[in-house]
């Protein structure tokens, strides 16, 4: 880069602001565009059928050329989950830790595109040369073993990005978050932080995940039961402390759901989790166990009706049916949406008789720094300029609070939408138009193929359900040859139903018989006459509005 | 009755436990059914286009001339919400205390039921003489103002409900819970007690609702903006409080949403709400005066899309935008089920520039006890069994859990389901079967009309919409005549996926071709191969199934 051209940076997210999910965040320095993760998301509820969510990223692929890098921070879903979808139009380097390759890795494989990947293996002392850009590391804690924060140089100060962290004293790998490397970036000087918003709503500190192993080792202690745990699969660090509780209470361990063996397959094989070769048993080895000799680690933390804990409580499973006899740990706490899903799942079991043990007080932690840490991470970094990022807009909004505290100004802190650009020039920071934003649906193979149309007719569909009207006209006699005959799917049950069908059928003919007598016999008019002459009768009669769909063929 | 025969009490729960709504509560002396409460619930998610839950009311109305009596022991909807359903079924007498019958007046106005209703005025020193039993009441405290207890006298004791209760020793209307007369029917002793769960899970006391209203009244001294404040209309003595602050502030008030108004209005006539005469203005009188002299109280405390609230975030109100000047008060807490939409609307709102307040902390206190009154509940009524009811069964666990804790004997607390029946004769209680119970299902006008049928068709619907092919067939001939013509609707778009329904309808062809060849030609077998053979196929190219309709006409 000629030192005569005024260096411009421009920092914008295409996910992950003003919602919980999909992270994706672009940082151009010049002409080199780095991106930090790639993440999905779960739908809303109202995207109905969708599987996930990712982010739009046309304005990478415009600059295709430009983009030098995809930086994970970790391994989870809302930051990894994208990158197959993202790689099969965009084939740039990717960097990330071991852990989290090797998570990435998988998906490819399966995706189909791991051999034309080009993937490379960083630590947190890396040097990544993306253009004419220097990109290093630092050691972060979080739900994930192997998560880092990525810092960007410029001319002009470092660009920060936390990643998701806290700062445990106690993790469970002895790996406190690197607090000094912190330190030194800051006192050499950044222009901007962008930094994790999760819990800037919630004061004081996050608990060790050291604590929360504490919690389950009590359990452990205290019960001759069979004890059944489930965790989020991608947290290894508790399941470590889950194989630890289970060794020291003389327990065998055996691992159900497949998300769970896949992730301790990788983590195991890549010297993530620790533990004797004969603690693992197959779930069909477990009738040679006693109750008080047997774990479980199980998915299904989040009560989805497919999971392997769900089935085990209904005595759906192949397997394990659970019991009054039973011990359960959910070491977990409700991501948002699932609120309902989870209470239902802890009932189910309640009402089975199980001991169930759950709740943030006892055994789970947030991946998350709350109030205090998100400071501490402020005076570190003193950074010229802050975005707070990774949350709803009401937590970015929190932590924006938190960093006025803190002593930045007012007019330093940039609360951005997706796509919002902030450039910076000089040192100076101003907004800058915007990117093209947006989310991207993925509904099996089709991506983005689910657009509002789609979904508007799924939302009528499953409100009133659906009533195809079948009729056969002779246009030329101006008579019904056959029908009309009428179809319902979720909308009445048809056998309490008839005489309202029958009726509905009548009004038809009588529909079509006014049209054509009146010589109104263009088909359009003739289905939008149907259409709208049966929905009000149907309205009137069941304050219901299915969808009616007029299917009239002439011979 | 007899003094010979031996009296029989049973006691069962139609709605209530096990879930969250639709509290419906039946106590038998001998020949007497008295139900406490008739109450709805919301649908889960997967109820999809249901509009209200009641509970199944078939143990009644077999038993028609046996129930003596309704009791409403306070005027929510989860209470009060289903009977207008079951009265149109059971005409039997309805007791509830003034506000309470206020609010199910107006319920039955609106069904049509109102005039053939009999309504019984009660407050709490009555008695109602229900067949052989009598019924008394006590005060307790409750968001809504107007909550009872119910006491059943029984030779065998006192069977008591509780109804919705905290102890509020600084209620907003002075009505402390009556806490002496608990004791008294406690000494003269309960067969059995029927208690409140809601919070069973939560340590400590409730916060009470007086400190709700110094929270909100610290808001409305601390800002000169427009206030607008939000909660559920039936709290009655936080709508007093913001009235209140209001006035102190000098502001005026006006209210907005349908709910909230017709509470409201009912709530003033009755006497619940005291104001000075100017205090209330219309909407459209709000321009004569400045931000700092206006409070907006709404309804779409829950985030509901349609509510007023959420219309003014949007700008989609007809007289009302909620702008960067204004300061939101969310003066409730997310139902369970609704977080998404209380966090969706909170976000909105940050993202508008306002000034939220919001939270358990500040603006909200709960309407039950937590586990300290609940245990004081307990010590009061000294029953000689527990039943715990009002809640998840998780929380009727945690609920047992207390009443070890204050001395109630295991064998002597039962967890019971819908239906279950606690049978207790001689002062001894036992397990006595079942009663009908369920879900009945309200969509539109139709009761009960949507059953598993058409839930399993609007889910499948929802997920993946519907194809309908429409194919002509000349049998004699063996040809088809017209078609197959595909019409798709939430499926994909049909312009982004011409190719693919091409396909689809030459397969049609090729199967309807191929069974006809092979005289395969009954309707239900031609229907089926074209089923399955487009099911296939578009599962194969998309992973997604759509519901299929094959309609084959015959010429």
């Amino acid at each position: 880069m000629s030192n005569e051209k005024i260096e411009k940076v421009r920092v914008f997210a295409l996910g992950g602001v003003g919602e919980i999910g999909k992270n994706m965040y672009g940082i151009e320095v010049n002409e080199d565009i780095i991106v930090v993760d790639a993440g999905l998301m779960f739908p809303d509820d109202d995207m109905l059928g969708v599987d996930i969510v990712i982010p739009d990223i046309t304005y990478l692929l415009e600059n295709e050329e430009r983009v030098r890098a995809i930086i994970l921070t970790h391994g989870h879903e809302d930051h990894i989950g994208g990158l197959s979808f993202v790689l099969k139009k965009l084939n740039v380097p990717v960097y990330g830790t071991k852990l989290t390759l090797g998570l990435v890795e998988e998906k490819l494989k399966e995706a189909g595109i791991w051999r034309q990947a080009k993937l490379h293996l960083i630590n947190e002392d890396s040097t990544v040369v993306a253009g004419d850009t220097n990109v290093t590391f630092f050691r972060t804690n979080h739900s994930i073993p192997d998560s880092v924060g990525v810092c960007i140089e410029t001319e002009q100060g470092y660009v920060v990005h936390t990643g998701d962290f806290k700062f445990d004293q106690t993790p469970v790998d002895g790996l406190q978050a690197d607090i000094g490397k912190m330190a030194t970036i800051g006192q050499k000087g950044v222009l901007c932080l962008l930094s994790d918003s999760t819990n800037a709503e919630r004061p004081g500190l996050t608990k060790s995940e050291t604590e929360v192993g504490q919690g389950i080792t009590e359990v452990f202690e205290n019960t001759n039961s069979r004890i059944i745990v489930t965790t989020f699969a991608s947290n290894v660090h508790r399941i470590q402390q889950v194989m630890d509780a289970s060794v020291k209470t003389n327990r065998k361990l055996a691992v159900v759901g497949k998300s769970m063996i896949r992730v301790m397959t990788i983590a195991s094989k890549l010297g993530y989790l620790n533990y004797p070769d004969n603690l693992i048993i197959e779930v069909d080895e477990l009738k040679k166990y006693d109750d008080e000799q047997i774990t479980i680690l199980t998915t299904g933390s989040q009560g989805e009706p497919m999971s392997a804990l769900t089935r085990m409580a209904k005595g759906a499973h192949r397997q394990i049916t659970i019991t009054a006899y039973d011990t359960v740990i959910i070491a977990a706490n409700a991501i948002p949406g699932n609120e309902r899903s989870v209470s239902s799942i802890i009932d189910k079991l309640h009402r089975i008789g199980a001991e169930v043990v759950y709740g943030q007080a006892k055994v789970h932690a947030s991946g998350h720094g709350s109030q205090e840490e998100l400071k501490l991470m402020l005076n570190l970094m003193k950074p010229n300029y802050f975005i707070p990022v990774h949350g709803e807009f009401k937590m970015q909004h929190a932590h924006r609070e938190l960093a006025l505290d803190v002593g930045v100004k007012e007019e330093d802190i940039f609360l951005v939408d997706k796509g919002d650009v902030v450039e910076f020039s000089k040192g100076q920071a101003r907004k800058a138009g915007k990117v093209p934003s947006g989310h991207v649906l993925i509904d099996g193979l089709g991506v983005g193929d689910v657009g509002n149309i789609v979904l508007r007719d799924r939302r009528l569909l499953s409100k009133d359900g659906i009533l195809v009207v079948v009729v056969t006209l002779n246009k030329k006699t101006n008579l019904i040859v056959s029908g009309p005959n009428i179809i319902s799917r979720g909308f009445v049950y048809v056998r309490e139903s008839e005489k309202l069908l029958e009726d509905a059928n009548e009004l038809v003919s009588q529909i079509l018989t006014k049209c054509m007598t009146e010589n109104v016999n263009e088909w359009s008019s003739l289905k939008s006459n149907v259409r709208e002459g049966l929905s009000r009768y149907l309205f009137e009669k069941t304050k219901r509005r299915p969808m009616i769909l007029p299917i009239i063929m002439e011979v």
